[in-house]
């Protein structure tokens, strides 16, 4: 039986730490879908949905077993839909753990056949995350250590050409 | 002395956490009251005052020592207005906890005689919360498992009513 | 019907904590039993049980509601013999919640009617513990202060006596 | 490439806690290796060798993708030597990230190669621990309900005979 | 080398758990500059940055090494704009740590010679926060333990003073 | 006025970890005092207190401000008694906090003018703790990589010469 598992999140942008995670769940599952939501919860992102899925496309080009895709439902039901059945997560401090724990159980109490993976954030990485690269853009600072290295001249390029009123 | 404890929150809506959490207190209290929160906070609640208090009142019809009420006041003034002496809380995990001592502890500040108490919620119960009802409700998906069985019936006909632009 | 808790420990010694928790959860109960656990765990205690039960007896001699007893079963099967549906218990830490909600659902199992409450340790004692006033103890320094006053003197007394080989 | 994971621990004994995390792990990997150490660390088991590996073996006897194991090297040795690439462990809490964060990066610094991987133990084992089971057995408690169904029978024959000096 | 430290914040207003942290870092460093932020973050300060700033000065009149500033950048950007090598933070408790832990190692990329060096809160300010303030401002409960006792006066001045708009 | 820091603790032996934080703090200070445990605690140090304080010496052969120090008192009476106004301890993570607040919240009972300042762990030594090197000995695993540069071939050395007994 073929194993496919689910990455799902804002992307807002991607990071090392979102791509770290991914490259080291590869050899455990046959297939990876990095799923990029849309138009989910109220904050909108300061990054459009197709330069979140070219990102995410770029940062995977030399993985034959990742593919990206968006989607707006509740994440649960994306793994319903395509029979998804095991959901990869990162954590970096005990205040992920007990966010995700409340979600894994949730998602269970949904599709209990879908079992939610957990790897470790790198520690080199435990300060990375979407919301970081955001502020350090919104304070013109240079964040591109911060994002895969696949994609850091078109994200310095786009972060150049953010017009004001979208920071 | 006559014993009364006030369990204080939005309710929006009561979750079956809610519920066991009271239900175990019973035996404790000669006397306890639902108080519901009205406009507190700038979230406007997804369920209006009416419904969450008709549905406080539906969950306790068979505990003849429980009361609901509304209040629109800080939680301890409530307390301080009805001399009651004892703050019920529902304790889920070490954020919970961390959360509720600045708030016991501000409360104690302010009035020395009130006691809060804590419960811990059941293992089945840590992924209950009233804003993971409203996920629930917000994506389409079936909530009623995550309310008390008093109300599921009442509450899905709500849900099903809820006009789009409420969510 | 009467409402009895039990507030179980070591107490080697007492401490400011735990008076400060028994005395907060008087008004709560019609009646507090203090059992102090006898050749539990493999660590010797400090202080033999006759000295323990005194400094527990001496603490609370103006509470006509709280009584001292010593035991050497497990907590449970002490409140199951004793017809007591209530254990009390304090909390000055994430860690600490960690801990007790294991003890508190382990009990749950054997006796689904026996109720955990807990109450805040103050803030002012959040660093006094038994085994703090253990180490005081044994380095010679004065731990009169993380003590009940009313046992402070002959606290002192029984330390100055302690032979060298008990500590 | 064969997917093997290894589950090591003492179990003193076997819990249903290591019962779920296993069998919820068994469809993502092809082969998972339970390796129960033997003379690791200063405590002297409750239970002998033989028996932790029969419990073990008993749990799993429908499993025909489960193997037994006992081992005395380092855990991370263990998986170098049978070219094990995955570590399966269940997390109940905060304070069990942090261990195994510390475990998982050690390891992580002796071979890279060798990834953990972290299920969610299910809330209604959150309480549940080997130590535990060994408390109840000291305290004369029935702690069947904590072990394996596949288990108790023997269990509870063992326990039943345990010489008051092992206790 | 003379040492000087920065202590950053919205100060939305200045608390009692700020004064303390600032005055006992105080006999640490040759300098210690306050420096206020103005316009970060979406939420509008309760009070404007001219009051927030008077109430700084005011509070450490006694202190010649204390200067008062206002700032809109990023604050590593200030430290190393003045060229100041120690950032002071307090911390209160768990949660505060992983928060803070991410901000330092954010900071130490952009800036490795700055170093945040972290005092704890006095456990009787372990509640006490701006927000903490503010809340009790809006509920009109007397916050004025809360602050600075250099500024109490002038506090409540200025809350009796504050239009309902404004809260 | 002079700055003295004291850095205590069994060094058991030195690790990266305390090499990091003691350069780290150097600037902040102008003396650092590293102190170490001699018969503290029950457990045997696997080095003689010789060999820690060669170690201790040789990592920080390079910085005058640094010297070495062993003592066989509580850690605040060796402060009180050498006039030293600051502790310096290292944080990785938030169980070390619970910790560590309560020691300092003791110290400061016994003496309120000795201050602790804490500098956070580089998150590339998280896993990094004296024990952990134990472990890696013990095992029979290469442990230099943990240990200062400056003293990687005298460890080496010793390590092996380590008869069985001691381990």
């Amino acid at each position: 039986m073929s194993r496919t598992a689910l990455f799902a999140g804002t992307f807002d942008p991607i990071t090392v730490g979102h791509e770290d995670i991914i490259r080291r769940a590869l050899p455990l599952f046959d297939h990876i879908a990095v799923a990029i939501g849309n138009n989910i919860g109220k904050r909108t992102p300061l990054f459009d949905i197709d330069t979140r899925r070219r990102w995410v496309e770029m940062t995977f080009a030399d993985c034959p077993t990742v593919s990206a895709d968006t989607y707006s439902c509740a994440t649960i039901d994306y793994c319903i839909e395509h029979g998804i059945r095991y959901l990869i997560r990162g954590i970096r401090n005990p205040n992920d753990l007990v966010y995700e724990q409340e979600i894994a159980l949730l998602n269970k109490r949904m599709a209990p056949e879908v079992e939610t993976v957990f790897l470790l954030t790198a520690p080199q990485h435990s300060d990375v995350s979407s919301s970081a690269v955001r502020e350090f853009v919104i304070f013109g600072k240079d964040a591109s250590e911060l994002v895969p290295a696949a994609i850091r001249n078109d994200f310095s390029h786009i972060v150049k050409n953010l017009k004001n009123k979208e920071l």
